[in-house]
């Protein structure tokens, strides 16, 4: 038995594909890691010999107001603004002593704004978060009472893989908007790579949609049609044994979704079942760029989310060190 | 010729230290990375090995209001809320199709409020900013334009170090507050953890002060009292060439500091003149009793800190693998 | 029958006092604005004769850092930051043409942070909220879908009575910390002024409080002890129809509560039972010393909430004229 | 001589007219009301007669997530989020005794992003604000120092007038996008209406582009082509020694503005020259027609700005009362 789709029927797909991929329990009720379970010491020592050449790469888009954001689920774009300034320091402004001078800042944000983690509180199934749990006592207006993002914070590090499907399968680069990534897609792309995929990896895949917005404009990237993971990839999501897995899109799985009605049906498999970390509008280009030069799709990888109280996201700059 | 202390004349102390630690013109006129010049490619690379066990730690603290801040500065604690709460999912208040439910969360902070670095934009020098930069044209209502905290984002993974100097030095492992921590301090510490401190190194210096306020309470931890870098240790800091420094303390110098009347005067040498970059409020507990446990006091060290555009600075979650 | 305190039985006394005040149904089962209805085109019209010397008092605290919020239910002081200031317009940073310059401000806040509506959404008694509906239906993370503070924009225009119980049963113009005001304590002052309470009014009662922590500090003005209204009060509250009530201190009612372990009992009968829009944080100080000087405590009184859609209180600057 | 523009030459155009209009010194050297100083006991007095039906209109727009802006300056739609709701309420989730549930919210917006009033410190002419002060020491990163929007507080009540331009002048009660209202279309204005603009005032003036962008989509509301103000308007805006001044635009006047290159000139000369206050983004589209079925386009109008510490602006919920 295999995920497949019922285009009418999104309701009975999921519930069987959350059947089929479900790790509840695999890592007992207390359990609040989800597939960063498969991230082990042993797998982190055997992804510290990924480090070579020694050049770092920062896969995380900027935090400002140039986002994608237009305001879906009243998420704004980042609003920083400063405390103190240097044009205050030098005007004389500050009544500090001896000369120093000081600026500060503040910034009110979604955490889902620009590059970020999904939580494992973000995604609900029938009002069932991980593990089965009651979402209405699990995830409260006081946040993820259970499962919030700070339990994730020193585990996001090790090797990781990153599968340029834009470039093996897309044409100058780019899959295009509504084009749903397969399973076969992902492996045929690793094939190309030269690079298998397994347990404990944090994959990243490059769509190129980032790439095409950054030329064309933002245009409906946050939540409009994009490239992105076929709901049918949950079997392989679950059995690769990956650890997380990031996009360079908004919403990580195709949009349109695969069913004549739904909303990121894939999500509901992936958090709530799965209990997989899912990153999203990752910046893969220059890491992509280097990759494709030396041929080595492989590397470490840090992308530890700010350890926020009971966040069900958090904002990241995830570093990818060859 | 080195740093020293006139109690009476911080003003002329600063100008002097100024003079001997600058860094000014050292990596070219545009340059906007400062010491993390340091860190290159190389030092990453004998890093690498650096990674024995594959254990990593966090050294951030949470991310919430049960933090120190006051109201210095309008420096708050992180206020961090929800969009959407699984109780809502679960009550049906959505309007999403098939049962998926979700949570979504926004936060508003100061970007020092918690665990951070300081970015080249924080501190001037009557009205200089890092590089002989006019502060007034560098760091506006808008953000720094030329140094802000984004142009750090790929950098900052490299060598750690941990000195414990309040293990060392300290009584039952912490320094008491207005403890200054001099460069002979340092250096026993390192040999006493029988480790070298060089050229790109992340270094990070436990006080345990962070160890007492968690037993206390937070008391004046947000700007009062501290232990913390002595103003002599400048010389050090930058003929070290280490890339970065963080301490487990609000302000990374000793506090009172060192002269009748002062405001953070080693800052006003660290940051614009040294081009140094500057941790503050990381939690380095778990470390260090790992570290003491294994005799390893260096590891592999990610903080990498969000891209904000235009920021003077960044909370950071500091990954430590080792 | 009255409103009684067992002392050891809040809930029985909360569900005694809601059968007798209940006002649910009285306006219709779509009602929105509870004892607002009180508040008609009549009594406006009457007010206006008050309306003689012409002069205007703000009833208002400030909105800034030295408030009193110290962290309960994450309300913090407001954080009011700069988009663009005097001094980067003076120093050219702005660019825009022929000598203009501007200035620009965000404002994080609380919306129960200064002085205050508490709006209908604002308590729920047992899950209903006000007219008896389901609060987990009425009040969800997107806010208040029914009887959000919006609603009550246009009308809380009307006759305003000040009634400085502090002045009149108090010493030094001060009620202490814990004094339950009764409604002979009302009535007492009323006839003291020479002023009745009636039909559509807002009642400003005036403890002192205020007065006191601005000598003293703040302390533990946000939420600890207090003078405020008894519990016993709800009957008046309910019968004297009066439209809206507000104290100059956090919390309304009496700290500690009048029963061995309670919390706001009053406001669980007064909003969604009795539907009264309750007003915190006002300073009535400038106004009460008028209204000794002149022996006139009745006036025009303004004081419309931000229509924030949805919201569960607002931020009020009450405008009282004479 | 009078207010006159060079299309080539707005700098030229803006010196003549700050000198034609300015009250610097008018009300002596440490005004901070502008304006505001016409609007007096006396003119309250006298405007209390015009409250006679009683019936009451507020003059805001929402405060929501479906505003108008955009970005720009890095303002955006107002976010309110839950602290509390009553689903968590119903859920059991608060841990409040005896029954009582709660909610509580917080916001985070632009001070103009909604209804507003522009403080004195929100414009400058080449680096001078208000009354001739230096604009760098007047507004900084701390704020308005000296004219912040709290002074104002007590004072914005009295006598309002609607002047329904779009009606009068205009085709289907609104003007076409880029037309420039002149003094004589706000005399003519007046004069269909019936009503003299005099001392003291506080004038809205209606050109009906919010009824249109309420039809049509919010588009370019937010800084676009709009009917507003001509420059040429200034005498009249300070002879009239009107207090107060307000449209349904969000930028006050005309738009494109009446110079080859411009921004917001008028604003130039009548925030920093006449300290005048200004009044933006008003909903007046129900009060018009209130004033067109009864004839009346005077009332009792309070319009007070929330007395935010520093601010240069301020949201407001205007009441009519007529």
């Amino acid at each position: 038995m295999t995920v497949s789709i019922d285009r009418t029927d999104p309701e009975g797909s999921i519930a069987r594909a959350a059947r089929l991929c479900s790790n509840w329990d695999r890592w007992g009720a207390a359990d609040v890691l989800g597939t960063l379970n498969h991230l082990t010491p042993e797998t982190r020592r055997a992804a510290a010999t990924l480090i070579q050449r020694g050049v770092s790469f920062s896969l995380s888009q900027s935090f400002d107001m140039n986002g994608p954001q237009k305001g879906w689920r009243r998420r704004t774009n980042p609003v920083h603004t400063m405390l103190d300034t240097g044009t205050d320091a030098a005007a004389g402004n500050q009544g500090f002593p001896h000369g120093i001078g000081g600026a500060d800042d503040v910034i009110a944000m979604p955490l889902q704004c620009s590059t970020q983690w999904d939580g494992l509180g973000h995604i609900f199934d029938h009002g069932r978060a991980y593990n089965g749990r009651d979402a209405a006592k699990t995830v409260t207006s006081d946040g993820d009472l259970v499962t919030g993002i700070e339990h994730m914070a020193p585990h996001v590090a090790g090797r990781g893989v990153l599968l340029d499907v834009g470039a093996v399968i897309g044409e100058n680069g780019e899959l295009p908007d509504g084009f749903a990534v397969t399973t076969d897609h992902l492996l045929t792309t690793a094939a190309a790579h030269g690079v298998t995929v397994g347990r404990g990896d944090i994959v990243t895949v490059r769509t190129g949609q980032l790439t095409r917005v950054r030329r064309e404009g933002w245009g409906e990237y946050a939540g409009g049609a994009a490239p992105g993971l076929s709901f049918t990839t949950a079997q392989w999501l679950r059995d690769s044994e990956i650890a997380a897995i990031a996009t360079d899109t908004w919403g990580f799985e195709v949009r349109p979704n695969e069913f004549d009605d739904a909303f990121q049906p894939l999500h509901q498999v992936a958090i709530p079942h799965i209990g997989l970390l899912i990153g999203e509008m990752w910046d893969l280009d220059a890491l992509a760029a280097d990759c494709a030069a030396d041929g080595r799709y492989e590397f470490w990888l840090t992308a530890a989310p700010l350890p926020i109280t009971g966040a069900v996201g958090s904002p990241v700059n995830p570093v990818a060190v060859k």
